[in-house]
Parts: C-alpha cells; sequence; structure tokens
C-alpha cells in the first residue's frame, strides 16, 4: 500500500471509505398512480421487485460489502464483470451495453466547505429496474426524491429510462453549480486582480485553474457517458428520452465551453498581475532615479566646497554662497524639466 | 436560487425576464402578390393560419408565459420537448428534426452601451409557418421585416425556409458588426499600445479578451446549426434555399477564423506592452547608472579633500585645488566615453 | 454603413470599389493551333462564343455593375446564386458545384507597395468556358497570358479545366512569392534581433505576425478549393487535370506548414528579444552595483574624517592620512576581488 | 556507433543489453486444477508445450541470443517478422495480427532509485501459449506469479489471452505508481514554490517536466495496442476478455489525462516561480528606494552646511543648527507619509 | 528571378543544382544468385533492363537535364507528369499511383559540417525496376549497396518493393541521426542553461528550435508517404514488404513524438534561462540595497557633524566622537540584523 498524492485524490483515484455500519438501501417503487418508499436491510427482499411492472429505484449508499453488491447482482442477473467494477473507486465515467442491461459509472460533484468533492456512482439500468451504488451517503438526488414523492413533473409518468436521464440531470445540474461558484471566484479574484493584486494572487489563480482542470476532466468524459446513452442501440433507452438526453449533451457541450473561458481567463488574469508587478517595479524605478539624479549631482556640488584646500578662490567671493546654491537650483530644475518633458512626472 | 457569476451571464445562464405586460405578438403572413401585418393579443387568433397557403410568421416577443407558448405549440403541433425547450434561457444553439417541424435555438447579439448583449431566439419551422420566440423586446429582424413590407429582394417569393435563412442572415449579420466592433477596439488598442502604454492597456486587453472569447464561444455552435439545416434531410429545406446555407456557413467559418485572429492579435498586443515595460525599465536603470556612475566617484574625490586630517601636503599646494578638478572632469569624461561606447547614450 | 476596422479589411470583409470608367472584358479564343485575343464593349457579343468548340476565357476586370455580370450569367446560362456570390466582396473562398458548371472563389495576393494586397477572383467554368470576375484592374495572370500567345508549355493544348489549373498555379505562385517575401523579412528580423535588439523590433513582430495570420488564414480555404476540384464528381474536371491539381495541392499543405514555421520563428524571437531586454537590465544593474558598492563605502569613511569633532586624534597623526588612503584602497581592492570571482567582471 | 544522447535513451532508442550468462526461461503450466513452474536451460524442451490443452507461459528474461528467440519462433510456427521485431530494442509499442496469433510490444515502467526506468517486453500470444520476452531481469510481474501459484482470482479458471489482459493490468498498475509517484513530487514542489521558493526549483520543474513528458509519451501508444486487442478480429481474444479490456482502456485514457493536469500544474509553478522572483525584486527595490529617497535629500543638506564658503551666515546664527536639524526631519517625515500612503510601508 | 529567404531555403523550396558534369547513372542488377553493377553513360543502355526478371536499380545523380529524365521515362513508359514533378526541385514529399507503377518523393536528409542538409529523391517502382533520381551527388544509401553486393541480409532473396522499403528505412535511419545530434546538443545546451546561462545561450536556442521545426515539417509528409505505401492497392507492394512498411511507420511516429518532446525541451530551457536573468538581477539588487542601505545613513551622519555651524555643541564633547561611531556601528548592526532575518544574506 503506498500514498496518495492529492493530485491523484483529485482525479478521483482513492476515494474514503465508509465503514460497514453506514450502508443504507432505499427502493422507490412508483409508477402512474402509485408510490412506495422503503429502506431494506436485508439482501433477500430485493427478489420480490424482480419481475415488478413498476419502475424500481434501488439505491444503496456507502459501507456495503462486496458480497452485498454481488448479492444484488445475482438477483437481478447483472453481468459480473459490471458488477466488479461498481465495487472499483477512482474509475472514469464510462457507458457499457450489456445485452439486456446497461452500466454506466458517473462522478457527481458538489461544493462542500469550499472544496470541490466527488463521488463516483454506478449505475445499472435493467428494464424498469434502476440500481445506483454510491460510495458515500449524502448524495445530489433529493430533489428528484421530493418530485417522485409529490408526483411533479413528468417523472411518475415515464419509465426507469427518464429516470436515468433525470439523475443524469440533476448530476449535470451541480456541476453547473460548481462551476457557477467557480465563476464567482473568477470575478472576485478579477476585481482584486485589476485593483489591488497582491502576492498571494498567484496562489489564488493557482488553485483556481486547479479546480478547473479537475472539473473539465470531469465533464469530459460525463458528456461521452450521455452521447453513449443517446446512441444506445439496445432499445433500453426510448426514443423520447433520447430527445431529452440531447439537451443533457448540449449542456455538457456548453460546460466545457465555460470551463475552457473560465481556464483563458485565469491565463489571462496571470498576465495582468505579472504586467502589474513590472509596472510597479518601473514605478519604483523612477522614483528612485528622480530622487537620485537630481541630488546626486547637487551632493557632488556640496562636496566639491566642502574640500580643505587652501587655495579655493570661489569661497572667499562674496557672492560665492549664493552663487553656489543658484547654480544648484537651476540644475535641479533642469533635471525636473527633462523629466517632466519624459512624462514620468 | 443562487446568486450568477458575470461569466455565468457572459455565456447566457441566465437573461434577465421582462414581465407579462411586455408581450407582443406579430404576425407576418404575405406570399408573391400578399402582403398582412397583424399585431394579436389572442393566441385562438392563431388558429386560423392553420392552414394557410402563404408564409405565416408567428414572432412572439419578451413577457409570455409558459402556458401562452404551450398554447402555440398545441395549435400547431409542435413536438412538447422542444416546446419546453424554447422556453429555457442560456440554451446552447442547437439543430433539432422533428418529423415534419424543425426547432433551432440561436444566440442574437448587438452591442448596446458599449456592451456585447445576447438574446436567445426559439425558431420552429413547419411548412410555410416559422415561429420565432424572443424572450426580450427588440431584435435584429427590422431590415428583414421592412424588406417583407415593401417587397426588395427575393423574400416574398419564396417559402418559409427561405425566411428563416434570411433571419439567419440577418442575425449572422449582427454578429459581424460586432466583430467589427471589435476589431476597431483593436485598431484603437494597437495604436496605444504601440505609441503610449499606461498600465489600463492590459484590463483593457483583458476585456478585449474575454468578450472575443464570448464572441467565439457563440459563433461555434452557430455554424452547427447552419451545418444542421444544411444537411437537413426531412425536405423542409428546400435545394435551393440550400445554396444560400452554403454561404451562410462560409461566413460562419470566417467568424471562428477572424475571431481567431483577434485572439492572436490581443495576446501579441499583451507581449507588445511587457516589452514596452521592460524597455522602460531598461531605459531608466541606464538614467540612474549613468548618473551614479559618473557622480558617486566624485563625490568620493570631494569627500577625500573634505577630510580633516592636518597632514594632507595636497591641500597646501598651489594648483591642488585646479588638479582635483581636471582630474575629477577627467574621470567623469571617461565614463561618458565608455557609455556612449556602450551605445546608452 | 459604418465604418470597417483595419483587421476587418485585412480578412478582406471590405475592398474597395472601383468606378465604372475602369471596366474591361478581355476574351482569350485558343486551340492547338489557333488563337485570338480581343477586348470587348458590348456585352452582347458574348453570345457568338456559346457554342464554341475552343477555350475561351472571358477575363472581366474592375468597375463592372451589377446588371453586367448578370447579363454574362445569363448568356451562358450560370445558376443564379452563384452570381450574385461572385458580386460580393469579402467572400472566403469556396467551391461549388453548379449541374453543369463550377463556382470558385479565391483570393490573389501580391506585394505592392510593400503591403500584401488581396484581390478576390470569382471562377466559372463551363465546359471550355472560363470566366473570371475581377474586382479591381491587374492581376497576377500576365505570365500565363503570355505562355498562350506564345504557345509555349502545355497550355494550348489542352481544356478549359487545364486553364483553370493553370489560374490556381499562378495565384499559388504568388502566395509562395508573398511567403517568400516574409521570409526575408523575417531572416532580417532574426539579424536585427540576435545583434542589435531596439524597442521597435517589438512592433516590426508584431506586423510580421499580423500578416503571417493573415496569409495562414486564407491559404487554408485556398486548400480547401484545391481540395474540392481535385475530389469534383461532375466531370468537368479531367483524370489528367486532377494530377496537376494534387501537385497543387501539396504545395498548399506546404504553404501553411511554412506560415506555421514562420509564426513560430516569430515567436521564438519576441522570447529572445525579451530576454535580452532582461539581460541587459541585469548588466546595468551589475555596472551600477559594482561602482556603488566600491565608493559608498570609501565615500563613508571621508565623511568620517571629515566631521568636525574636536576630539579626533586620529586626525592628527603623522601617518593618519596615507593610513585613510591605504584602507580605502584595500577596501576597493577586496569588493574588486570579490566580485570578479563573482564573475560579474 | 555513434554516441546516444540522454533524451534519446529516454525515448527508448536504445537500452543497456544485458549479458547471456543471465538469461533466464521460466515456464509456467496452468489450468483449472493444475499448476507447474519449471525454470529451462535448454529450448528443445519447450516443443513439447507446443500441443498442450493448458495455459502456457513461457517468460524469457534477459541476456538471449538472436538464436534463441528464433528457435523459440521455429518451435510455435511465429512470424519471422515478428520474431525479428521482438528482438530490437527501442520499438514503439505497437500491435499486430498474425493470422494464428498476436504479438504486440509494449513497455513497462517502474521506479528505480528515483528514476523511472523502462523495459520493452514482447509478447506473442497463441491461442493458451503465451511468451514474454524481456530485455532485462526483474519485471512487474511478480503478484501476478502469485496469484497463478497461489489460485488467487480467476486467473487459474481463464485462458491465455486473459493471461495477457493480466499482464497488461499489472503494466499499467505500474505506471499509475510512477504517476503517483510523480503526483507526491509534484504536491512538494508546490509546497516549495508557494512557500520558499530557491533558484533550484525550476531544475525540479524542468526535471519534472522532462518526466511527465516522457510517460505521456509512453502511455500513448500503450492505449493503441489496448485498442488494438479490444477490436481484435481473429477470435484469440474472447469476447469476455475484451469486456475487462475496455476498463483497461479507460485506466489508459484517464492516466494521459491526469498526464495532461501534471503537465499544466507544473507550467503553473513555473508562473508562480516567475511572479515570485518579481515581486521580491519589487520588494527589494522599495526598500532601497524608500532608504535612498529619505537620506539623499538629507545627505546634501548635510553637504550644504559642510561647504567651506566664508560668507554663509547661517553658520552663525544661534539656532542655525537645531533649525536644519528639524528641517531634514521634517523632510523626512514627508517622505515617509508619502510611501506611506503608497502603500509601500 | 527573386531572392530566397534562408528560411524558404531551409524548407527545401529551393536547393543549388550541381552541373552536367557530375551526373551519374549507376545500374544495379540482382537477384538470388546474381550480382551486376555498372556506371552507364549512355542512356539508351538502359532499353536492355526493360524486361529482366532480375530487380534493376537505376540511380541517377546529379547533373542530369530534363532529356535525360524525360527519357528514362521513355524508356520505362513512366507517367509524363510524374517524370515532370521529379524534375522539380522543393516538393513536399508525396506518394502517387500510377496505374503500373508507383511514384513518390521523399527528403533524405544528413548533418554535413554541424547542419542539417537536406536532398529531394524522386523514387519510380514499376515491378522490379526501382529508378532513383537525387539531385546532387552523394547519398545516404552506402550501406544498402554494400549489403547488395555482399548479399548480408534478405536483400537478394526480395523483389523490387521490399528494395524500396529498404530505400525508405535507410532514409529514416539518418533521419534519426539526425534527431540524435540534435538530442545531443540539447544535453548539452542542457548543461550550459543549468550551470553557466550566458546571453548567447538565447541564440542556440532559437537555432535548435528552428531546426527542430525544420525536422518535424519534414517528418510529417514523410509517415504519409509510408502510410500510402502501405495501404497500396496496386498491388505493387507486396504484403510481406507491408509487414515490414508497418515497423517503419511506427518508427516514423517515434520520431514525430521525439520530435514534439525535443521543442518541449527547447521551451522549458528558454523559461529556465529567464527564470536564472531574473533571479540574478535579484540576487545583484539584494547586494546594492544592502549595501547601499547600511551606508546611506552613516554616511548622512557623518555629513551631520561635517557640517560647519558654529553652534554645535556635540563637536566638542569629549565624547563626542567615539559616541558617533558606536552610534553608526550599532544602526550598521540593526540594519545587517533586520536583512539576515529576511533571509538576505
Amino acid at each position: 500500500m503506498h500514498r496518495y498524492s492529492d493530485l491523484m485524490r483529485f482525479m478521483g483515484r482513492k476515494t474514503d471509505k465508509t465503514s460497514k455500519k453506514d450502508m443504507k438501501i432505499r427502493v422507490f417503487v412508483y409508477g402512474r398512480e402509485k408510490y412506495e418508499e422503503k429502506e431494506l436491510s436485508d439482501m433477500d427482499a430485493l427478489k420480490e421487485y424482480r419481475d415488478s411492472e413498476d419502475v424500481i429505484w434501488i439505491d444503496v449508499q456507502g459501507g456495503y460489502s462486496r458480497a452485498d453488491i454481488e448479492r444484488i447482482g445475482e438477483t437481478f442477473a447483472l453481468h459480473p464483470s459490471a458488477v466488479r467494477n461498481s465495487l472499483l473507486s477512482g474509475q472514469r465515467p464510462s457507458y457499457e451495453e450489456l445485452e439486456d442491461h446497461i452500466f454506466i459509472i458517473v462522478s457527481q460533484v458538489y461544493v462542500k466547505n469550499d472544496r470541490i468533492e466527488r463521488e463516483q456512482i454506478g449505475i445499472f439500468l435493467k428494464k424498469n429496474v434502476l440500481i445506483t451504488i454510491q460510495q458515500r451517503p449524502g448524495d445530489v438526488f433529493e430533489p428528484l426524491r421530493k418530485k417522485i414523492r409529490e408526483n411533479t413533473g413528468k417523472i411518475r409518468t415515464k419509465g426507469g429510462d427518464f429516470l436515468l436521464f433525470s439523475l443524469m440531470r440533476e448530476i449535470l445540474d451541480h456541476y453547473f453549480r460548481v462551476l457557477e461558484s467557480l465563476g464567482i471566484r473568477i470575478d472576485n479574484i478579477e476585481d482584486r486582480v485589476l485593483k489591488s493584486p497582491g502576492p498571494d494572487i498567484m496562489r489564488s489563480l493557482h488553485e483556481l485553474r486547479r479546480e478547473i482542470l479537475f472539473l473539465k476532466h470531469m465533464v469530459w468524459p460525463m458528456r461521452e457517458v450521455i452521447e453513449g446513452l443517446y446512441r444506445d442501440e439496445t432499445g433500453i433507452i426510448s426514443k423520447d428520452t433520447k430527445k431529452y438526453l440531447r439537451g443533457a449533451r448540449d449542456i455538457a457541450l456548453q460546460m466545457i465551453e465555460i470551463a475552457e473561458t473560465y481556464r483563458d481567463m485565469v491565463s489571462s488574469m496571470t498576465d495582468i498581475y505579472l504586467s502589474s508587478l513590472s509596472y510597479r517595479t518601473n514605478e519604483i524605478m523612477k522614483i528612485l532615479t528622480i530622487i537620485a539624479t537630481i541630488f546626486i549631482p547637487l551632493t557632488f556640488i556640496t562636496g566639491l566646497y566642502g574640500m580643505n584646500f587652501s587655495n579655493m578662490p570661489e569661497l572667499y567671493w562674496y557672492w560665492g554662497y549664493p552663487t553656489a546654491l543658484l547654480g544648484m537650483l537651476a540644475i535641479a530644475l533642469v533635471m525636473l524639466f527633462y523629466f517632466r518633458r519624459k512624462g514620468w512626472m
């Protein structure tokens, strides 16, 4: 076992596991007229849903054991390699057609304590049975559950494929929220960069860039998954649902474009910060040069008449001192005029 | 409901809604010999246009309610998912074939108070009936309406697909105007960068880059929409109109190329500004170094003969003072000669 | 009507028109044994060429009116949308197959007064009749005309498609000359950058980059046009001519590669210039630091013994002054030794 | 024979050879119930495995002669050109179908003494016979051998194609470890860059970038090899194994994305370091400018009253000295106030 | 006729011609048992080879006239447009199928006097007759000729297509040598950049980048030529030879990747050099600032007590001078402590 770097964790290779006792299996059974919601603790109870006509959503969250999931796989005759994959963490979002069912892996993201959190979800769809396997308790699907419970929208009038689309929609929606929170951070940093850039700006920009990269690398395969569902040829996804998926794909595309734009903005702000540093060095140098260039020659003159040579006739002239003062003034004025003409003052 | 960042708004995710009372439905009915223009307030009045042989353009602007649009959808048997999409703001431009009609979403842009404004338009085309759904009152189609009214050009001799092309043409035309206004801004900034670059240049370049990115990300999907219309296989777009669409696609391509060139120019100007900063720092340092290098040794000499040692025979030589002066002059001349040979003066 | 930016003009959106009186229609009629060249002023005279067996090249230059071109279109039964396009300026180079004829738009470039000039040409090819529509008098085809007149090369033994290829070849040739002139400018700037870079270098590099971008964006669609001709399926372009077009396409590809290389060179030179600025600032700072670091401590010592305290016994020592001088010399030497060891001198 | 550069060696063009005496041929023969492991020294002994029903893994490591490998090739009727290629070092990973067998070349990587080491492996698969040809002793397959010996996992229940997949899986796993070790290095450098960047940072970043490039250029063709196996049409790779290969391909894709992200992070850190240098120069200049700007005028004043003019009435005023001191204090305070208002202190 | 820029020449547009008297036609005739080598001066002598069963390699080097090559073309019934192309210099590498023969243009490269030289070769392959047309005497095929003479390797047992592959292999081999020589230069420059970067580094990096670009632009079309041969559908290239070509294509791919890596290394080194300049300026500024900041206040104090006010009681205190000295020492120590704490010393 070896240490994992932050970046690897960031890319989703290693996510913390939760302990067994946190496991929760929730089952939703619904149809046009009907709605039922149960929390199961016994895997065998799942069997009764095998031949149901209603839409069944079995949601497994956190702390499951390998055996539990394999049991579910057997109950619904899911492909072993897909079941195995759903158990591994750090998977790249992917889409797989398996004879009479579909298996997809996606990542949900949300902002928690100002950090982007990521959680993998494995989803099986077999006719009207949809199984979601989540690694941690808590997810982004609460609004959808409310819609099912309260029968708002079209969700209760449609099949399992529409439920899958609705899950995707919720996930994408949270991507958008994360994108928005990044957008707000960019706006704030932009303000700081344009007004009062400090040395910590670069750090903020670096972190921002890191998170934009992270998000972009996560949206990209999401688009592939949606594309896969859209092009599905097994007939599991109905033509009607595909119309909706089309819109979801456009959203994913738009997110990629926004992430690209964000990245460009961050790199533009880096340029601004660097140029503002150069500009300020420039300004500082100007002040130093003006002061030094005016006073160094003057100081030289005072040094001149501070010399102790016995034979310095100027020292004994009556107007010697005022003449020297006037000479110095003249030099200072010429210098000032020169700098003004150069546009430095 | 959460706050939206400027960038998100920029990408068109959230546009301000206008209130119900601003809604306007304008209907144009025209043919080779015929032309009629009405402002409707009752949705039911639309029914009479259902089986017309003429070209019908129904233009809904601002402040519509969900119910209104759904009513229109029912009247003309439009696909519900498309109708739903036309109601959402912040959509990516897209093209969809729906059995006997086409639905496209595009974005029109115009410059208003020196800012690029963007507004989404949903367009349905079913045989000769074209329905445009605009989120705000005011659009870029006034010149086209004038052409219909005054029967200039070919518009009155052609069908609904040509009307769609004409709308696209007007929209693209405004993209071009926005591109041009950006071009003029680039020309102006170029002048400033090459002549008298100040610290605010970076800000202008940053804003320019932002708007170029914005425009580019909007033209790109426009090209896809036009491509979609061009490749249409439903027969709604006639072969003749496709010839015209070809030209429109070339224009979109050219705009993308121009936007790319703009972006390159902006990044080239950033380089120029940074180099001019470096160059000026360099010049300032030269002046400081010349002054300091000449006077510091001289001041040292004056300090030398300003010392109060009792035993400094030079001080009492008759030619001591003139010799010191000449020595200092010689040092200064040697220094000046050195700097001149180095090309600093 | 609104103002056009330099960049837009650069991309060919707006080209100056010439007045009617400059119009010139020149007709070349040639075959293996035959050659005729006329200047026409009457459009009706074109009709006689309609069914000729010889190759006919009708060249319209500058100052034509819309009606003139439409008349030509009718005479030879050309597609109206293509005729309309040939009238518009600022078109992107494109290739179009129109039943029994081909219409292409290309841009010819040439260097005039050290600036790259661009001029659009519309070309129709219908069997052996080739019509070129040029916006301004003067073009790059003079060498080709000479070949036809003097019957050099294969031009007189081949058909209209070979004439089209020959025109493309001449145009590409001039692109190459422009590329060469840019190459010579790059060589010159390279010399200056490596030997004596001044502040105006950035401006030259900026302009160079602009023209390279311009050229690249013009060559790219040229390649598409040639590709289109090469893949022509109407049979207008013979298999034999396609062999030649293949070479033309390779040339276009090579030009794009050269333009890419040029751009890379320009950006490399920008780096060199910026680094040379940094290096020079560095050198200047070294000189300043050496002088200041040596003399500031010495001046401090002279200041020390210039103080007027009554009780400074050193001042009255016999060897006081020489000791002070030697001490200062020692300090200076130590400093010099230090700087030499640091490699600054 | 000519010298090889480090970079070439890096890209795998020249790897050190090991001497004959290090050669080792190990044979694994296994099935569901059966397992045998032998070390061979005689090539002829291989013949007995030719028609075995079990899975045979013949592993040749280091120090083989050309003749040895050709002998193996003849024994199993392998294609001569593939055998020849397996002998050459510095090959690009590739996939080849050869009638009844497959030949692939891949590179294994591992970290040894903090350096990424690379070693080429040639793999033949002919039904259940798999032959690996490694250039040096030692590899990344030990965990797999242990699985075969101890019959853990599915390896003993599957055929030769699954063994091939398992080898690929082990190799990819080591790529991931290398990626992780790079990730940890990036984390460490990030710490240093953000806290206390020294001049050696650039060197570390340069080396890091070099290794990231190296890894990326090695993962890329790995993906092609896996893709090739996945699309295999000879039937050597079973449908079941392809399911697993799909996952392997996703891993390769993810690695490429991670490498891209790493590269971006390194370039972001370069920016941070450069900006921190600029910032520090800025800070140093500020201190110098503050000190110089305050004291240079003051020193001028002291110089003024150190002049030896006979006629300087101020010198004899009773309050002359205190007034001068107060004046200087006032100037210093004004300057300090000015700098404070500029935000420099 | 106009001047050619260095860059154009670099891209192979204009190569120096050699005079007629240097022309050499060498003919190799070989088979499994047979080998003959002749130097021809008479073109007519070529006819006898027309119907030979052996492999014939006709190698024309330098100083040929147009007529000579056309004569060869007629003798072997080669396509006129291909013959014409083989006469032109500055062609892009290309592959062409011409009924019963193949014509390819490639570029060979070699290092001569530390410069990369390039020479175009036109190659015709018609069954077993291979004709190479080289612009200058001297080439990279000497090792191959030796193999034919001494019957080493498989060359004598195979046909004309294998000879073509062998030529390609030799050419690619020389590309690799050039890549290696660039790699060694990069290693050397890397050493200098990391140890003692001088101002001439940028020039070396610029030249290196230029040559890498040059090489990359030459390898790219080579890959296309090999790809073309590999996909040949005329049957001129045997299936067996295609196996070998596959390896050649992998080599070309690898070279492109290496060139990309080289380019990245050069740009990374540019960054290092620029950062080292910034770092050194920083160091220089530190020294200046330390010296100036310590001594400027001290010098001010000495100036203070060098003033000639009559009423300066400190001057007459017994401990005045030592107190002043101690005060100055204290100030210096405080300053030194401050700089040490800032980490500057």
